[in-house]
């Protein structure tokens, strides 16, 4: 057990962007948001998932939508407490702590918000140890553990409850709410015993974020040394550097999609790089052919800071590094794939291992 | 107090579908549910709002969506009383009985299938006195009751509560639920007290719908002195019979829309009207200027039989009556024009109450 303090978010809120591999939300908007309710109400406890009790209670709070549209919409604040508190006193059971359902910017820091404002501890886990589009696209559902009952809201103060028949059905639901009430809104789901944290969740991901985002926000000048404490730090490979030369870009059906086209720098000046994205990264093709495949992370950073670029951020002429990260083990297994690999989200391709794709194309560490 | 056996059931259904304006679903599917429920539970007991008290609680049931969709999928039953169930247990208060919120062959009788089943009173009562296609379209509205907590469902077992911060919020977000249940869903809206039936409510409807369904379904051979009794009955005008020679429509946003053109027969023989529909009638225009405006009832019914011809049983061909109603007094009021007026529908028209456009056209009652 320890305390979440100031230095502690601004890490956390950089090393999730990074790991949020584009999306969920930016990292500035997000430790705002957090820095402001610790600051008021207090720091925050975390606890690892060996410290929590297996039959006590635990529900998540996130953003849904797509991130683009949470900068005009400044959350208010209370939509987090509202959606969270409506959903447990919809279960009628006490609630011992919170946690994020995926990496992000944003998605990250609204459980601290929660959190703080209710007093509750938050736990070192959750859903995907990276960010995914759509709400069964966490390990809670490869463990055929339940999104519903779920609680969704929205900044205007609409608030909805939905119990259904499959996680898909979930998604479903949600999505066109969240898409009527303006492309964004916040929802409670999948909520947990501390027995299914303990064998569904993606572990650590907190202080994992908090480490990253340290390394990131270090003052080592050289570029890259700290790309090695980072590649080392998250067993990561650094595919290509370049400078971005084309984005295209969408909101469809409530989602942030395109598609970005990196021209090689340096080393890789013959080369150029494609990365598709549905809020995050997806597919990074070199030269027409892949080099990291959903589940596996897809993160471009900034070629000088290695600050995570959101697909939000991402803009003509901007130099970034391309890094893959393999996925958790979870994601690995034949529901992971069925669930997140590229099939499902209409790309042609088998998912290989990034290990395997550096490894065949003789990819070096650094 | 009184009971509806099989017979008033058989009323109903076809005078609520007269009532319907051509929406509120086809009476023959309504009262085959109705007829099994009562075989099933035995009669249900009909008390007007004059017999109930002022703090008990009441909850209606009905079905949303577009009504051309409910003859592909029937109904199981059970949805009714889950929507209907679940909105009891999330309001903690005891329900004392059901009612429609509008005319209709199905959704007059989807709250006596929910009667039947659980034991409860049906009031003589709806929220509309006909059918309108939009949750905030009901005369409690109009007198400022909230259209939530509503509960909505599928009949796969998809089941959502909503709060919201308005009536058109309800509106727009089990809007877009029932266009990805598959067009339709059931739905426990506008939950009441006794007091609130007593002020805000359309009295009287399913006695009416009976009074109606009577006429209609009698023996009567004489087709014209049929129709007088049926107009008598409900203070109505005939406007015009005619030869369907036109039906264009779609199902758009979950409604039925289209328009249908009638050339004249007989007495009318050198005029056409047009009715335009969004699961309703809404306008009946003869050679281009309006007869009947909403929300003012426009049926059409059987040349012979009179029987209520819904909007997705329009054919090329068949022989038809277009005869109008005046609306309930609570419709012809500033906020019920703005509501559910012509220019709601976008139709560039001022409302005029049917009695004053038959005075100018010159139109006799029969």
């Amino acid at each position: 057990m320890r305390y979440l303090d100031e230095e502690a978010i601004e890490d956390i809120a950089v090393g999730a962007a990074f790991l949020g591999t584009g999306g969920g939300g930016d990292p500035y908007i997000g430790k705002m948001m957090a820095l402001s309710a610790i600051k008021k109400y207090g720091p925050v406890q975390l606890l690892t998932t060996e410290e929590i009790e297996e039959d006590d209670f635990f529900i998540p709070a996130a953003m849904m939508g797509a991130p683009s549209v949470l900068i005009e919409k400044f959350p208010k604040g209370d939509e987090f407490t509202r959606v969270f508190q409506k959903l447990g006193r919809y279960l009628g059971r006490e609630v011992k702590g919170t946690f994020p359902m995926e990496a992000g910017g944003v998605n990250s820091m609204i459980p601290i918000v929660v959190a703080a404002q209710l007093g509750l501890p938050l736990i070192d886990c959750d859903g995907m140890g990276r960010a995914f589009p759509e709400l069964q696209m966490v390990t809670f559902h490869l463990h055929g553990i339940s999104s519903t009952p779920m609680a969704i809201t929205d900044e205007k103060g609409n608030i909805g409850i939905m119990e259904t028949i499959s996680n898909k059905w979930t998604e479903r639901l949600a999505r066109v709410s969240t898409v009527e009430m303006g492309a964004s809104s916040l929802v409670s789901i999948y909520p947990c015993t501390g027995g299914q944290l303990k064998t569904a969740s993606v572990k650590n991901i907190v202080s994992l974020s908090e480490k990253i985002g340290r390394i990131i926000r270090s003052n080592q000048q050289d570029a890259e040394v700290k790309l090695n404490d980072l590649l080392e730090a998250t067993d990561g490979f650094h595919l290509f550097d370049g400078k971005i030369v084309d984005v295209e870009r969408g909101t469809a059906g409530g989602f942030n999609r395109g598609c970005v086209t990196i021209a090689g720098l340096n080393a890789y000046a013959d080369s150029e790089v494609k990365v598709f994205f549905q809020n995050e990264n997806l597919i990074a093709l070199k030269d027409g052919l892949p080099i990291a495949l959903t589940p596996d992370l897809i993160c471009l950073v900034d070629l000088e800071t290695l600050n995570p670029v959101t697909t939000e951020g991402l803009k003509y002429g901007k130099r970034v590094r391309v890094l893959a990260l393999p996925c958790n083990s979870k994601w690995r297994t034949e529901k992971g794939i069925e669930t997140v690999g590229p099939r499902y989200f209409g790309y042609d391709y088998s998912y290989t291992p990034v290990e395997e794709l550096v490894r065949k194309a003789g990819v070096t560490h650094v």
